[in-house]
């Protein structure tokens, strides 16, 4: 009878390892397809990659997982929750669920209309006519519905929505911190811009040579812990980490020679995704007590290492030496402290990927919020550029140019990523909340960066959140880890300990 | 009935096309595993490959298709062998018949006897320990009959092994050209070797900058028509081109910053073969008719750009002006003459991958014999490095110095690659048996070339060559293009013509 149940087990761990196999490739495909595929070659790989999807989403959905769930969740393997036996089937099952509540005939709308709205999309962004997108919105936000209404939810339909990203999180407590936190970060943000302090930011719109940017920027992320035996560093146009195995971890990010920004900050921030992926225990790899929790502390961690690190003055005490030796061109009259507050300069702006930390956040509200009353039915499709406009008004003071550089900004929209925004934030939140308590536990943490050293901080995460794969969601582990749940506090006392002096508040 | 018919053509069509959807997707996973794969991820790369090669050997053996071919083997739509219909259907039956026929279990033990055999080849070839390799190679040659009494043979164990790499072709009638070549080629080199004339290889060994060699490198073979908008040129150990789909092909070189020609005539090699993908039938893409033949075909394309082409005086006319701009340095004091004669040196060496094109079908000729003892059993492994140390000895009048640079110098035999080494020869002679029908049909070539026009030569084998996929076996299409039996005389034709005046005989 044990023995039976462990073969079951086994049955079960080796299909779900082959079908991360395939996701695996899947990656690599959409990977190459974003940093290295020849021009002509784009259709084709799509046809490749709705092959995979296809073969993947058939084992997913493969009537034997049910029997092996069935039979394992009431067997002596998952009577700890926790361990990585009763992890792996609890989690297993609760993704066999999810994807055999959704009818195939949905499933297949979603990726028709994710890969026409995304098309739609670019077209009405580059044209600046949101008319143009809206059929395809409207017809994404009723699948999206549909969707929702197929997986079931606890409270609001976003909640099913947002569980595809965060799990277990609801609707009403996401919006509770959130709302605390915009209480807390509007006037902030009005300080800042009251303050007649302003940074120096030509400093960073000077030659930076791209070939330097991308040594220097390898050996930043080398020196944080991003091991590249088990992983790469490419040239995309928006950037992502990837994983294609167990030891193969992939960053990408963007280099501009006139601005130093977008290519150190996007690959720390992706080096904070990887150094996850690399920390997840690699013999579950395939296996849910090998995977990531949710898109939350996954951000949680590229947003530490870009911000709370990397746009730290102890960080700079270490790399801006090294940063003149790389440039001394653009830096050889700048010093580290304009240097400093350069790369922290906070100015409110219509785009969301050009914010700084304080008004982050905000640009995010403005989604949440615009995405519930959309899936809610409570904002109809046609009121959406001015509700968007209106509350960039409200949260930031401005209004955007046109449409292009306001509601039609992103792309989740198009491709069906409803509920992903707040994910954002929510990294935000958890890293503060994170990087307070690692102070406690190995600090001085600004004295080991100053000293170039990010070991002891990178082994607590690795400790209480990498190595721990799904044993617990999000919120579990925060409580874990960090002994409280979520809360606003740590994020603002990080902004105000930052704005605070820079701007002479 | 005639459109039941053609639903099963539509059937066997699209299963055939799926199958190289995943072809496709195995050689992109291949092509990053050698280009660009992190160090450690070898070990999961190869676990994704076998799982997709298994994928790819159950759909090539599905009995479906074994039904489908039945019923249209016969149909009206297979009347005509040489329309894209009745060549699909003709080779894809072949291809089935021959797969069907191996068991499954000697797939497997191949399979794992080629991965393991490259291993120990490796470990033998750094240690110059010929008897560490002996039984990994006398389990691959005892494989490899098993593999030839299984599908079968017209006239000898080998017949079946070249039939992998050469569909259709006899041993008896390669041996034969190969023998009538060796001929002729021995007194050739004799000559050579006895000449007072010797280039000045030292030109090619100044300093050559890695990436100047790269953009030069890419611009020849765009201009020679290779088109990077369904393509990519990347670095690697051991040069390939790889297509992933009909407007993706993947050419790879390494570069010698003191050595000019691997870079250089790496690309043009790899162009030519890129050439013979691109100029495939698009539409028939996945499909015998969107297929190359051969191997020996594939090589004659290579072998044309490289040597026909890219070491002709001609070539040079035009292309040495561009190289002194590129590469001012290393050339200033050179000359076209000199460098003409430079990269045309004859000198017998005991390495395949390095010699010239006088000696190198002698190279071949000694595996090509000696493969043949191996399967027939008219040499014992012991023997071996004895036997190919006196074959050197008489082909090429050295012996190799150790068995690292000798008997273990290539890595085909511990992959299973055997009856392979012949289509490099074939290429050869193909190739100058095409060029001479080419200059006859669109000549004059020199005058075209002289003017950095590749264009008639061009479209002159995409017309006649690439346009026509697998209508024809290469020997079929030897005839056809140029009203002859493949034939030794005109490769012999374009080495006298070339030393001839080189070497003053």
């Amino acid at each position: 009878m044990t023995s039976d149940i462990h073969d079951t087990y086994a049955r079960l761990r080796d299909h779900a390892r082959t079908t991360s196999a395939l996701a695996g490739i899947d990656a690599l495909l959409g990977w190459d397809e974003r940093c290295l595929l020849p021009i002509k070659a784009g259709e084709y790989r799509a046809e490749q990659m709705t092959l995979l999807a296809g073969m993947i989403h058939d084992r997913q959905t493969d009537r034997r997982l049910g029997d092996w769930l069935a039979k394992l969740a009431d067997s002596p393997l998952a009577a700890d929750p926790t361990s990585e036996m009763g992890t792996n089937i609890r989690q297993l099952r609760r993704q066999y669920e999810k994807k055999t509540k959704l009818p195939k005939s949905l499933v297949e709308e979603l990726a028709r209309a994710s890969v026409r709205g995304q098309q739609i999309w670019q077209e009405a962004r580059e044209s600046d006519n949101f008319a143009h997108f809206k059929p395809a919105l409207a017809q994404m936000i009723e699948l999206k519905r549909q969707e929702a209404d197929a997986l079931g939810y606890a409270e609001t339909r976003y909640d099913a929505l947002l569980d595809d990203y965060e799990q277990g999180a609801l609707t009403s407590h996401v919006a509770r911190v959130l709302e605390q936190l915009r209480e807390q970060l509007v006037p902030l943000v009005r300080a800042i811009a009251d303050s007649t302090r302003r940074p120096d930011v030509t400093v960073l719109e000077r030659k930076y040579p791209i070939d330097v940017q991308h040594s220097f920027g390898r050996d930043a992320a080398t020196r944080i812990g991003f091991d590249f035996a088990s992983g790469r560093l490419d040239v995309t146009a928006h950037p992502f980490c990837s994983t294609m195995g167990p030891f193969d971890v992939r960053l990408t990010t963007r280099y501009d020679e006139r601005y130093f920004n977008s290519g150190f900050f996007g690959i720390l921030h992706e080096a904070g995704h990887g150094l996850y992926e690399q920390g997840l225990p690699a013999e579950q790899y395939g296996l849910p007590a090998g995977e990531a929790i949710s898109l939350g502390i996954h951000e949680s961690q590229s947003r530490m290492w870009e911000n709370l690190v990397g746009r730290s003055e102890a960080f700079w005490q270490h790399h801006y030496p090294l940063a003149c030796t790389a440039f001394p061109e653009a830096l050889f009259d700048v010093g580290l402290e304009r240097f400093h507050f350069a790369i922290n300069d906070v100015r409110p702006s219509p785009i969301r990927v050009e914010a700084d930390e304080a008004t982050y956040n905000l640009h995010i509200l403005v989604r949440f919020e615009l995405e519930q009353a959309l899936i809610n039915g409570d904002l109809p499709i046609d009121d959406l550029p001015a509700a968007w406009n209106e509350k960039y008004h409200v949260a930031l003071g401005i209004t955007p140019p046109n449409d292009a550089d306001g509601v039609l900004q992103d792309i989740h929209w198009s491709a069906g990523l409803i509920g992903y925004f707040a994910t954002y934030s929510l990294g935000n939140l958890y890293a503060s909340q994170f990087f307070e308590q690692a102070a406690d536990d190995v600090g001085p943490l600004d004295e080991q960066f100053a000293a170039g050293e990010y070991r002891p901080l990178l082994d607590w995460l690795r400790t209480k959140i990498h190595s721990q794969g799904q044993r617990f969601t999000a919120a579990e582990l925060v409580k874990r880890v960090t002994g409280r749940p979520l809360d606003h506090a740590p994020l603002m006392r990080h902004l105000w300990g930052k704005f605070g002096p820079l701007y002479n508040l």
